[in-house]
């Protein structure tokens, strides 16, 4: 008998199901919506990056033709030299891949590693589209619940490997809990995944906004990290490329020679302008990026100064750094019943953290994720305004059926 | 025990293995490389189409953003609008996803019908990249070899179905063998698929340059087409957006929202700059795009012009159209020991059979795949002549272990 079609094992994008929660609602005019639901920048790149973007396509015919799989070699040597900078390692461009964002370069990774039937570890509360990946391919995403500081345990990860565990994956700065993991615990979990020959994906998709002065971790520092090593980064938030889907995967060129076969049958190779987009920002903008980065800051420390409001109703903060404040709520109701109901009784939009953790774990009804990048200290003091002001129980939501 | 991670089911990318064949070669000034490898323009879009990328690039904020992982609707919209006048059908904006590329999309619809097992049936010789996708899903492509005219028989067909197939592929007109599928025979194919519960995957990549006048198949006039057909198309061709990522995915809403699944985890959206780009091109290029294919035919003229002079010493054309000619040629060796002489005997890149066919299928290594459309009817002349020429046996390539 055929198998259930590979996407009929996981569930609906969830930044395009909250999308639909907005279908038919008009905001008053003195208290529009706020959009708290996707980590994204709103504003478009700086003018004069989006004159680079201009000017190669008009007059760089190459901008508009195939380029390698694996990425333009500018990009990928640039990558390189930065990366080996600020790790203090030795990374060269034959370990750097250009992909087609963030995503994708999971996507890649994973499927070098693992068949049908394998497992990956992924701390909860998870990031979404890790697990959808995981489904899809069939490979299962085993749950390494963490502790209430958001930060996982690698003894806790241990006790979950098996024959079949081919890695364990790391986001940090965290997507959702906005967690910065701390270096010594990055680096357990990497003597763990090489006592264990398994592999430890590191997604930094947020690096750019850690609060850290010191680099993020020391793994790069290995002359063998290729062994145990992979890690993911997006150039789509340092410089607000989003809609033109630019990441990279930083691995062993064995591992990358794989990889290249995924992405030239997924793409083909990675789009050129965000490529030519990505190159010019790492060369040339690190000093508006800092600007960013402290702004980033600022609004994280906004929320803490807000926070006290909210405590006071019952709230939690469990989590807050990059582009995330993870929250508990005080409501009876779960995230998911609760989330769609705010778009009307309060114009927020968010995701709940029912989104974040498997369908079996209760605790993700007692939260939501705040991706607060977007909204300014003046939003900020409004989101929770607004948020300190529901009272149970909330009108419902009504039927869209 | 673990299984081997999916990428190892699989073999590199045949064009950058290509690409390799020309390290270290220098061409003489009298001689240079005429490079048939690759189905891809080698020009620029059109002056007035880059200006109008360039201008987005500078003042349309949102061309820089997200968008919805199916696509923007503007394009969904004209895609469905051209495709109901041309194919005579009823094509919604809801049929229509976006697509990075017409590989991701041939990715998507595998993803939505297969489960580890199942089973599909491509035509041989076929494209590489589908096959690289179903060894990599655990989805066991199934060869139907062509008879005489490159034509796959549904009958043939038919006696390979079985409970776990899901899907018939046919690309047409075809990559390698270039011939364009008479609309009775693709009826043919439609009407097994749907006798049998499976799905028709229609690859029309290289519809734009298709000779016949009347549209190539009347499946979209069926009512119903949505239950049993998946097309698949390209913009990278059509409009000289090969480094912009965009193709699209015919089908019922149901399979996009499966789809979409998919392709928010491996690439969140299509780029946005490549959409506006797709979306302007079909507005505004239909007569430049005619004068293109006028070109392409008049290329494919070239190739049957030239046949005689081949034919005299030993080699056969065995299908031409879209791109590509498809010959056997008269040597002793096997196409994938040829190929890479070539590049030092004769100055042409070229891929070998062998890439288009099972490795226990001994056709593949008496053909070779010469795509044609980056070479005009003085090159071809030229490329012809070369070929003519070839004497056995051909000086070995260099050992480059």
């Amino acid at each position: 008998m055929s198998q259930p079609p590979r996407t009929a094992k996981t569930f609906p994008p969830p930044v395009m199901e909250a999308r639909r929660w907005l279908d038919g609602v008009t905001f008053p005019k003195d208290r529009p919506l706020i959009n708290v639901s996707q980590a994204a920048p709103v504003d478009p790149p700086p003018e004069q990056l989006r004159q680079v973007i201009a000017d190669a396509a008009l007059h760089t015919p190459s901008a508009h033709l195939y380029g390698p799989v694996l990425g333009n070699p500018d990009l990928r040597e640039e990558v390189a030299a930065q990366w080996s900078a600020s790790y203090g390692g030795d990374i060269v461009a034959g370990n750097v891949a250009i992909t087609s964002g963030c995503n994708q370069a999971f996507c890649a990774a994973i499927t070098t590693l693992c068949g049908e039937g394998d497992e990956v570890i992924l701390p909860t509360p998870w990031y979404f589209n890790h697990k959808m990946w995981l489904d899809m391919m069939g490979t299962t995403a085993v749950p390494l619940p963490c502790g209430a500081e958001l930060l996982p345990a690698p003894d806790a990860a241990a006790q979950r490997i098996n024959e079949r565990t081919r890695a364990i994956v790391l986001v940090t700065p965290n997507n959702p809990g906005g967690v910065e993991y701390p270096a010594d615990l990055v680096r357990a979990f990497y003597e763990l995944a090489k006592e264990h020959g398994i592999t430890l994906i590191i997604d930094e998709t947020y690096r750019d906004f850690d609060a850290r002065p010191a680099p993020p971790h020391d793994l790069f520092t290995d002359p063998d990290w290729g062994d145990t090593l992979i890690q993911l980064y997006s150039f789509s938030k340092a410089y607000r490329l989003t809609g033109h889907r630019v990441g990279a995967m930083v691995a062993s060129p064995a591992r990358l020679a794989e990889a290249e076969k995924f992405l030239d049958t997924v793409t083909i190779c990675p789009n050129q302008l965000g490529q030519i987009a990505a190159l010019w920002g790492m060369q040339n903008l690190s000093q508006w990026l800092a600007g960013e980065r402290a702004e980033i800051l600022d609004r994280r420390a906004a929320i803490h100064d807000h926070m006290p409001k909210l405590a006071a109703q019952g709230w939690r903060l469990l989590g807050c750094g990059a582009y995330f404040a993870y929250l508990q709520h005080p409501f009876a109701e779960s995230s998911d019943k609760l989330a769609p109901k705010l778009v009307r009784e309060a114009g927020i939009l968010l995701l709940p953290g029912t989104m974040f953790r498997p369908a079996d774990d209760a605790a993700g009804g007692q939260e939501v994720r705040v991706a607060f990048a977007n909204v300014d200290r003046d939003g900020i003091a409004t989101l929770f305004d607004r948020l300190a002001s529901l009272r149970w129980p909330l009108a419902p939501a009504p039927d869209r059926a």
